[in-house]
């Protein structure tokens, strides 16, 4: 069997991975447009900071790792079209034939047609190539303020980075808080207090419509112009869907997909950032573009192709980041979200200690807990604090994996030790609080 | 309503707390042999290493807190016997008459019959006067070399803070490793090298026949005689159980409890350390003896005497603990133990690093499942690495409790940020490698 993959980052790379372990004599060919194989996107800001030494550090495997496997390798290489009748995928290279063709094209940066978006200094976060020209134009131009347009995950890492190297960064966002797609205003103004503490500042409810000079000197906000030598534009991701339109398939923000992951066309799957999956918390259709999805997504195409038939479950995008001291936590839906969509919840909130009182060194946490109205089920959760907020944000999440409800969180068995954690754990408390609104 | 409470621990404390949350007007009275009210058991360790710096640090809430309350307390004072046909209490002090009682009356620390066993410079390590005396005698008579005797949970970290005061630490242990009751061989060596780096030395498979000198100078193991200034006795500890026995109510290891965790009394009930609970894995009686059972257990209770009827859940006693750089989490049945008992298990195991290879500073950890075959229940898990141990266990116990499978764990939605996890977690390796033996 033939088996073809158009993608070489975390989708594809370990889409053929686990293909390999299933079937150890399809063919396997990997097309990619980069020269190398999956790298973390997560991993470019923490290059930036210098965390992490060199950009070719973050590539998870080097190409001889596939190729060992008997994984053929077409990197470099730019795909044209995609013949369905006669399955052949048409590149630069040639034409490449297929019995199942995985699309995991992945994402591309959004860029908002701002006037002079395009002038030096002016960088999107998304690609390793990314990466090395702003680490380029830092060494060469020694930057002193900068400028992020987009307070979402990657926007915030990048202003972390930028000023861990020293630069004055100032946050400009449209919405009118950071992570607005995963926080509501009260966790969301808790990390932005702790950025601030770190010298970040932020700007909420207005856009940049200008970058003046090339290299860049300054953005406009209305009238007002902003010092800023350096500017990254963090406003978002698109799927990357045109070619796959083209081809006949059925698309929405991005590609469609069963349960299994074939695209309209049942020899042709998707995975990764540019497949919609189903949000478990909405039953809706969504974009979830993060890695742990592409893996999962690879794991289950892998699995269907080679004949079996688990299904890939809707998502609740469980995601964690550190922001300096801070961890910040989430998944599922955020409160006002849910009221502005109409679903009725119950909320239980609590700020505790990551310590018992006794133990020197606990740090603040605050868990906000989203419970769905009338039967109490966890569908989201936000948990910020000093530490040790993984650990909780993974264990709200498998419970609601699990159709935990309200009484499961408020009774859960948890895991004490001085050191550590609190016999009565936050997350138990915060379900507590929202078990009140149950009467 | 007359709520009487004996015992002025961890049970107690937090069940006349919650009692008086649910319940405005009833007179509560506690009975407490000791002059305060809950402290933690797990935090002593902590006070000897000097880590948390005055033994009264870990009282919870001084006894006015509790008074505020209208909560009566009468420390200091001794329960002679139960008179079930009066309903009273009588104590030292006098009688004190009930509607309902609750025993929480706790455990206390079991030490063998070793000729010596009672000389100067043997302690336990159970309540807040043996760390008294412990921390009077190590100013007193600086001594040099320690001899732990058992190597659960208490007597490791006894040792870790004996270590940490610069003292030489042998541990001997009857059983074949540390942590017999919660680790197999695998995962205990790996505990025991992380305490031998730090100093730290084992004997097993045999037991102290003496102790020699008092103030003490040596421990016997058989004719070998070991110079030991300082010796702790951790060999476990047992219900307190003789009064309750003398009252004629219903007693195993441990006071006998129906799901509402009333005795064969219906107007008794026990809770925490004193009662026996069902163990969530073989359904038999276990005793827990962990601080966050005995407050779930002052839940449940407080709820059913204010006429609720939340029953007490069967317990995966999922506990977690620090020993220098290594977090040690465990809960459910282990292999062995498993084995054993002939349930027919599944094994998965992985040894993975806490963070992306590409991020510095990663840590390595082992997890071990446990899955009930053929049905591929999660059942038992041991997790033991350099950091976000207690992350794992307890997502892993949230699963166990939600009656989570192999399958569950293997696609389970993790979240991923490269300073804090890999984008495939080694819970989900582990148990990728269990799911091969379902076949």
């Amino acid at each position: 069997m033939k088996i073809v993959v158009t993608g070489s980052g975390t989708a594809g790379s370990n889409f053929a991975l686990f293909m390999r372990k299933l079937d150890r004599r399809a063919e396997i060919t990997v097309i990619g447009k980069e020269p190398t194989m999956q790298y973390s996107p997560c991993a470019l800001p923490h290059v930036i900071s210098g965390t992490i030494e060199k950009p070719e550090d973050v590539i998870v495997f080097p190409n001889e790792f596939y190729e060992k496997q008997k994984i053929n390798l077409m990197l470099g290489t730019d795909v044209q079209s995609i013949d369905r009748e006669r399955k052949v995928v048409i590149t630069d290279k040639g034409e490449v034939p297929y019995d199942k063709l995985v699309l995991a094209v992945g994402s591309k940066a959004f860029v908002p047609p701002i006037k002079g978006v395009k002038n030096e200094g002016v960088f999107t976060l998304k690609s390793l190539n990314d990466v090395r020209k702003i680490k380029a134009y830092i060494t060469e131009r020694k930057p002193k303020k900068a400028v992020v347009i987009g307070a979402g995950l990657i926007g915030l890492e990048g202003a972390e980075a930028l000023t861990k190297l020293g630069m004055e960064v100032l946050v400009v966002e449209m919405m009118d808080r950071l992570m607005p797609m995963m926080l509501d205003k009260d966790t969301a103004k808790f990390v932005q207090a702790g950025m601030e503490r770190h010298g970040v500042s932020f700007r909420f409810g207005v856009g940049v419509n200008e970058m003046v000079g090339s290299p860049v000197e300054a953005v406009k906000i209305g009238d007002e112009e902003i010092p800023a030598d350096l500017v990254l534009v963090a406003t978002g991701v698109r799927a990357n869907v045109d070619l796959v339109r083209k081809a006949g398939l059925e698309v929405g923000r991005g590609i469609i997909v069963n349960e299994y992951l074939q695209t309209s066309d049942p020899d042709i799957y998707a995975i990764g950032d540019c497949a919609e999956v189903i949000d478990a918390v909405t039953g809706g259709r969504t974009l979830s573009q993060l890695g742990t999805t592409a893996v999962r997504m690879a794991k289950v195409a892998a699995e269907h192709i080679a004949g079996k038939d688990a299904a890939f479950k809707p998502v609740f995008n469980t995601a964690i980041t550190e922001l300096f001291d801070l961890e910040i936590g989430t998944f599922g839906i955020a409160e006002e979200r849910a009221k502005r969509e109409g679903i009725e919840i119950a909320v239980g909130k609590f700020k505790g200690s990551t310590k018992p009182e006794y133990y020197p060194g606990g740090k603040v946490i605050t868990v906000k807990l989203i419970f769905r109205k009338p039967e109490g089920k966890l569908i989201g959760a936000q948990v910020v604090g000093g530490e040790r907020v993984w650990g909780r944000i993974m264990t709200l999440s498998a419970l609601a994996q699990k159709g935990a409800t309200v009484e499961d969180v408020a009774y859960l068995e948890t895991a004490y030790a001085p050191p550590i954690s609190p016999t009565i754990d936050p997350i138990s408390v915060a379900a507590e609080m929202a078990m009140r609104k149950f009467k």
